[in-house]
């Protein structure tokens, strides 16, 4: 039977301020990316995010990102390969003092934003944030673009890799997304973006902007937990591949 | 032989800003309370850190504060016990992370500055740290003032701990530090400092303000690595141990 | 004809979360006072928040805490009285400056959350805030608790006082507030809470927790902008001290 | 008689970390960068800065910069150009208060580090950037690189600019600095370097790296104020300037 996991954002309160609808959504994801202080999230919301995550049996990861609270991690920001290691290593120590004591084991660690977007295209970065996710524990999954820089570091160092894709994105030619900037980035239709999905899961191929078909490694989907419409198209989309006889399963 | 632990703040850097001399001082104690990004230090400086206390044989603690860096944890925060045993959870955590990677092992936890005061008075704060420290890790030790709530806490939540006393602060009749606001809080002289100590070691006793005796437990002793006389004293107390044969060991 | 301010905390919203209603709360206050990137807030929200203030032709106050963005700034710290000075002639100027560029002018000053606590019992800490105030610009007004050292430090300083008073709040037979940690603190109906204010407005007079009337000074009222209830009570408020020939007015 | 400015980058201590020497720099210099709480500062070393400042008669100027103390504003980020009016506001209006309740005036704002570098290069930030200065205060004067874009940007919104010059960088051949990822980016002998800076004073020439003249514009020089030679230099330049005949002497 085909399988996938289908992740997402959490743990992105901090303080005071609320963000998304972490509880909902848990119930039709398999892997959650736990901010882990940085861009996002608090040791509080890193506690709770844990909790709620081993309650729905939902595998945990870590989801480091540049400190930039003030710009949701979101802002690209250049740091050394150096700075790159030290950071990932911090986070996911950081979040797995909460998973260890709770009784849980992290599963995966997915960088946030534009660090993601950074270690899916630039080699030395994408060195540097594998080689602190295997220091810290090899048995860790490292989750990145699919055919990005990420997962080719993952693979070199020895690390599992899981290759990401994306719902409601649209494919370059090269297998790449559209940028954001561009006005046909975005997959507005859910019904579009579900069978996307489910054809780069069943077929390994996605049809790009210019309609032609292109090979996509999918092991993970990503769907987002904030947003009005979130929590609705998570339970469209964990509906519908299971229609499709697709085994919803973490990667461990 | 009678024994005694030399312990110091360490890796108090923080990107452009360096503070203190710490591969010098290293040489002379025996436990390095490294700081965990919250109040001082950074990823960058901990990776550092860890490695110099490695390259020395020093024994490795987390020195978890308040997260205030403009006041160098040294400004009192009214947190809850929860947000507690979380920001310290989340500081061993971080920390513990640089030391696996590099082969070494935690050995014990001392809150800072102005958490460590109030972990001494505050036995609910206490007991919070005691817990973080026990649920993350039961073989950690736990510092604390001797005498002062977490010292109790850490025991009676069965964690081995470590009383800490001061060379260069004069004590009360009840055994508690004076507070520096008072003009004899501090013993300025080396000689009396080393001598206050090597007594509260072989004898368990300290002379207090009103110079009567009163009875102390000393398995630590903290010394200040910043200011410009740190890295004079840290030698001179370091070599009169030794020739009072008090044996210099970490405690693990 | 009886006059009164509302006010209600603004531009709490910092980078991606979003707190408040703003826009909508607006409608129904007379000053809005705007976090200035300590506790909450940041540049791109003081500005939004300056202007929308400017378009409901609401007075603007700086509304100054201490640098606590986890906790919202309602985490007591203990700061010297420079300190005090300091950070709130630094937050005063920051806002300032937005308020400058699109051609309006700062009416007062209130200090939130743990600052305003803190400033209404430290008469040492509430002189160091009138000062900056004072020392910034004479002409701003200071909002403080009715009764309490930051409006006794306003006066002594030479600076226009407003002395506030809270509609959901009850109150102790020495005309403070009931400490939130105890149970009859809140007014949770409604109707209490606006009759409470009327009569405050009206007869300088409040009736306390043991069924007493005690005198209160009463030129600004503190209304809630968060809380699902919060723009529901706004506009309640609004209405009956104008049925009440109350004019709601800002205080310059 | 020839003029020019000498300026140097000041107030970068920050809560207990102590950086540059500012009491002996401001001997030599005409015109102090005062770092504003983002990149480096806080309150209380702003208000001290300023203080020492306007006890030297040095002009003062803000120094915007990041919002990123960890990389001490050094790092790049992306920010929209909203985002760099915004920052940059904030951070001259908090600095201003400083200023004015201490009886000075701001004379310049000069960007930091990597914020000055982007300004240099990229229009729409050089001119999101101008335009908050002159928002603030058409009076002060705009810092940036000689024949950058923030100088560019500056001219075109009406603010007056002063070109900015480096003693110890070299030139390429169409007047930019040589990356400091080249080898002979530095001018590491200080007479060359003292000699370059009257060239283009007298001048307005700079020999570039392949041996050639280039036109220059130098209103100000840029000395850096840490490192251990840094007060040494500011020293030699200010004594060589004047036997040069070259009058020392802010903008304003």
């Amino acid at each position: 039977m085909v399988k996938i996991d289908l992740n997402c954002d959490m743990g992105e309160s901090f303080g005071a301020y609320k963000m998304g609808n972490d509880a909902e959504v848990l119930k039709f994801i398999t892997s959650a990316n736990v901010a882990c202080g940085y861009h996002a999230g608090d040791p509080s919301v890193m506690r709770q995010t844990v909790k709620l995550a081993l309650e729905h049996g939902t595998a945990i990861g870590a989801h480091p990102g540049f400190p930039d609270l003030g710009g949701f991690g979101r802002r690209q920001m250049t740091v050394s390969a150096d700075e790159a290691y030290e950071m990932t290593l911090y986070q996911i120590g950081a979040l797995a003092g909460f998973v260890k004591v709770q009784g849980g084991t992290l599963q995966h660690v997915k960088p946030h934003g534009a660090l993601y977007n950074a270690a899916a295209k630039d080699a030395k970065l994408a060195g540097a944030i594998a080689k602190a996710v295997y220091d810290f524990d090899p048995e860790l999954i490292l989750f990145g673009l699919s055919g990005g820089e990420l997962i080719r570091a993952g693979k070199q160092i020895g690390l599992t890799t899981a290759s990401e894709v994306f719902a409601d994105r649209t494919y370059q030619p090269d297998g790449t997304l559209t940028p954001r900037t561009q006005s046909n980035a975005l997959i507005e239709n859910d019904d579009e973006a579900v069978n996307q999905v489910v054809r780069m899961v069943k077929e390994g191929k996605v049809r790009d902007v210019d309609g032609n078909d292109v090979s996509i490694e999918a092991d993970t989907v990503c769907i987002h937990g904030d947003g009005a419409h979130a929590l609705a198209f998570a339970e469209k989309i964990n509906q519908k591949l299971k229609e499709e006889n697709i085994s919803l399963q973490s990667l461990k």
